[in-house]
């Protein structure tokens, strides 16, 4: 009967949803899971009478926390207070990974499933939703690789409708691992970053272009024929040819096809690239490999070896004048907590050996969009000035 | 060992989950779950060691699928072949519904959790991406309720910013019970529909706005304390009081909103509104509320009773002959397996004995997105001729 009441919903569409019983009610009614309290300690509900153990795992605390069940079958755990941010979360129910069916703000993935915990906390914080003017973020379909059609995400700043004749600059901006094109966006919340920033004289309006990094899985979905990836991957020969994929896609089709579609000042002072983990990769891949194009080059928690530096990138490494005329930044930030901690450093002091300019953030924690927020934030008042 | 292995990927962020051993590896790979094979069987997968029943949640089956465990501990279920079109589906894991961790394609609900099985066939489905110019999706905030900041979506065909001296006509268009703004775009497909009836020259060239249908729950969500409410309640004088708030959010906020930053023909002749569900009923009440600022409303698996029309829309069902000069197309939809199917031949057949125009098409199959999608394709065409 439990099971029956629970598969009805998704049988017979949202509206038949109204005659399902409790069990399979959300936590905390419409949009209020989790329950942030004026304290900003949080309650996190979850029904399940048949589950045996059921945990949060939520990004803001160092370990999993065990939820109690009540005697309907809920459970629950309150933690905090927590530090106003943006948390990924879910429950782990007997060891399945479920987003919070209560919270309808989702970590867009194509591999893990979480919710988004937000500690609003006051107006300080750099992502928060403030009575500024606001750009927009667009969907689009542009002509991708092998025939396929890519998506891609942009950001427009405030006055871009208003000023029919302004043509800005362009920050191209990668999620990490299985993340998805709308990631930047949902998570990392790129555009109301800049809305904040551009509102108070920081940042210089420009356009960001939030690309899908996992061209293989495109063509592959599109065309058939997948390989999956190994995403522990990050050196080996496929690698690397992936990785190439991107850069391709990216300078072949994506810029072209943003060039021809918006308003963009389109030489390399105006484009800058950055991205975060394996987008940190692509993005150090695709600017040192395209120095001709990009003069701003933002690298978020990820790094390369001096192995494949010196391999791939001699003339960049090896020829710093020319590399230091051509950029106007090259940007290298990780948390001490990240475990990509120790390479990251490890290619922060390769930089300084090879005398390659480079500017850098350590910050605390890890590896988590906690921080990728905080380094968009760092960079983007860098850009194009 | 098997809780941890699981709850690393959320506490450590996307890219440890290199690390993950196959406990927590999606089903079929980046983007391939589910497999749909070539014959449009399509196999879903799910590891679960030790989950002790899985089932398979799908709209293309009349009924659960059980799925079978293998000796590694994943579950595997073989439909069809399924007719080619977009499913919601989902696993039940011992009760607990939870999406395709294997799958990036959400349905976005502020309830329940599902995934989409899109089965292709060929490129005849209106919905399906051809090779025809696109339009775009735009995020927009804009003033909304109680000082609420709102999020709309908002589609422009694709001649839209090539054409800088042409206004278009508007169609409001609202998903139903717990969905969200995103819903037409990612279930519902409005997008890829209106590009395809433009391209074949069938639809006019317009601007779809994808509007959020419960004002409560963001006004809850931004100001706290939210009452609630019970999706199963359609008539109550609770319910009307949210079909009102709704109704003057979009006239007096979102309209002017629209009407502001994008170029539109502001008059009824150029304004429609349609939705699904419940947002069929605020279709009908916002429609018949209004008949000054919409002249085509198009109700999908709604209705509303006879008592309610001769309480609340006396003027508009009495006086049939200022009713019909008023509009130019009342659509009423429904599935002949649909929970609301009574109820809403009710409705038409109260239209047809007040003598009020209307076009009707009675489909087969419940009330689900696969039919929304049909209706939305065969009213679009109707729109501003």
């Amino acid at each position: 009967m439990l099971i029956k009441s629970v598969l009805r919903p998704l049988l017979a569409g949202a509206a038949i949803l109204m005659s399902v019983p409790a069990y399979s009610q959300p936590s905390g009614g419409f949009g209020r899971s989790p329950q942030v309290n004026p304290d900003n300690t949080v309650v996190f509900r979850f029904r399940a009478p048949n589950a045996q153990d059921v945990r949060l795992s939520v990004q803001s605390e160092k370990a999993p926390v065990r939820m109690e069940k009540d005697a309907r079958g809920s459970w629950s755990a309150t933690i905090g207070p927590v530090k106003p941010d943006i948390y990924p979360y879910s429950f782990i129910v007997d060891g399945v990974q479920v987003m919070d069916p209560g919270n309808r703000y989702y970590f867009p993935n194509e591999r893990f499933k979480g919710s988004l915990l937000d500690v609003r906390g006051d107006s300080s914080l750099i992502h928060s939703m403030r009575d500024v003017p606001h750009g927009t973020v667009t969907y689009e379909f542009y002509p991708s690789a092998e025939g396929t059609t890519g998506t891609v995400l942009v950001y427009t700043p405030p006055e871009y409708d208003k000023s029919p004749k302004q043509k800005y600059p362009v920050f191209y901006l990668i999620g990490g691992t299985t993340d998805t094109e709308e990631t930047w966006f949902k998570v990392g919340k790129a555009d109301l970053i800049l809305d904040n920033l551009i509102a108070e004289g920081k940042a210089k309006p420009m356009i960001i272009v939030m690309p899908y990094g996992n061209i293989e899985a495109r063509v592959a979905e599109q065309k058939g024929g997948l390989k999956p990836a190994d995403p522990a991957d990050r050196e080996s020969e496929e690698a690397l040819a992936r990785s190439k994929t991107f850069e391709r896609d990216l300078v072949d089709n994506l810029i072209p096809y943003i060039e021809k579609n918006y308003r963009v000042i389109a030489n390399s002072k105006n484009r800058a690239i950055g991205g975060f983990s394996r987008g940190g990769g692509q993005t150090l891949r695709t600017g040192f490999g395209n120095l001709d194009k990009f003069a701003w080059i933002c690298c978020y928690s990820a790094y390369l070896s001096n192995t494949e530096l010196e391999r791939d990138f001699k003339g960049v490494v090896e020829n710093p004048k020319r590399t230091n005329k051509k950029l106007k930044l090259l940007w290298v930030s990780v948390g001490d907590e990240d475990f990509l901690y120790r390479q990251t450093t490890g290619f922060i002091d390769y930089l300084k050996e090879k005398k390659i300019n480079h500017k850098t953030l350590i910050s605390t924690g890890g590896h988590t969009w906690m921080n990728t927020k905080l380094y968009l934030a760092s960079t983007a008042p860098l850009l194009f000035k």
